[in-house]
């Protein structure tokens, strides 16, 4: 495939349509929509090495238990069970902005990091956005008290019975990531 | 949290952005834009149950191996690391579809249906994409010989010790199920 074209279809501050044209295996000319967090995106970039954002996977030392957060998210008009994350801020290398998305969001404290991830495609079928996961282990209480005035977040320590409890339950929204945590806690007591 | 308004600023055919106005804790009326598959998004549908796309986890009973596809990504503009995946047909459920693209993809066919995700998010920060993860025991032999036009395929058939390789590699580029799935078999030998 050829890509020979990339036009961006919208102007707006944080997410934009891009528009690829490319010739199919036939040579046919085709056209592909994707969003992007970046002004210059992927098919142009080939050789990006930083995460758009980080996703931290908190366990408890001291509690032992699997940290994961309930929160309001505009995209679903709901709440959705996830994991604390946010945004690299430009200068913050993974572990910096996972220590601060985690305070921010938890009034947790990383003690100690057990594994990042590279870089990793959350849904290459309609975006070259990718994230760090970043497990740690943290301490401290929870508290909402750095929350921003556009969070609305509840903080959730979870025992292995617990996860398991939660992940049963029917009619609740999970992202895609603390999914599959909690599906390997409860299934097998692993996290990372 | 309050939403007040919705918008949708694009007119493309798959995706498409949507801004929503909202008031903060604060009472302040802010703005958040997100994508969308659907014409009809989440926030005013909030009793959607079935899934956008079915990624398929496929571990090939025979050979004891799990099976990954490399797989040209425009949005990317190179290849990535991934599971067999595609968008849910009308019509379709989710083992129907994942049969469907597993098929397609790599001429691999479910023997058996292992584990099977509710619709989760992708990434609900900048969408409300919602993918089911279908775990699988599949058997045959790969070949891209149902590929279509648009996609160029190779698929890969992983043992723990080849899969541990594969995701030390620097410089390749994995979608996040994939790099989960990998990390979860190379250190623990499990998959679902």
């Amino acid at each position: 495939m050829e890509i020979f074209q990339i036009e961006k279809i919208t102007d707006c501050k944080y997410l934009n349509l891009f528009s690829i044209q490319y010739k199919d295996r036939a040579k046919n000319i085709k056209n592909w929509v994707f969003a992007s967090r970046s002004q210059d995106p992927d098919p142009l970039n080939h050789g990006r090495v930083s995460a758009d954002a980080v996703i931290v996977v908190p366990f408890h030392r001291q509690a032992k238990k699997l940290v994961i957060i309930k929160e309001f998210r505009l995209a679903l008009g709901s709440c959705q069970y996830g994991f604390p994350a946010g945004l690299v801020d430009p200068g913050e290398n993974i572990v910096q902005a996972g220590e601060r998305e985690l305070l921010e969001e938890t009034g947790l404290a990383v003690t100690r990091v057990l594994k990042q991830s590279p870089p990793i495609y959350s849904s290459s079928g309609m975006t070259d956005e990718t994230i760090s996961l970043l497990f740690v282990e943290c301490d401290g209480s929870p508290s909402n008290f750095f929350n921003e005035m556009s969070e609305e977040i509840e903080v959730i320590m979870l025992s292995r019975e617990a996860a398991k409890g939660l992940i049963s339950k029917q009619d609740l929204k999970f992202d895609v990531k603390s999914w599959m945590v909690l599906s390997m806690f409860a299934d097998y007591g692993i996290i990372s």
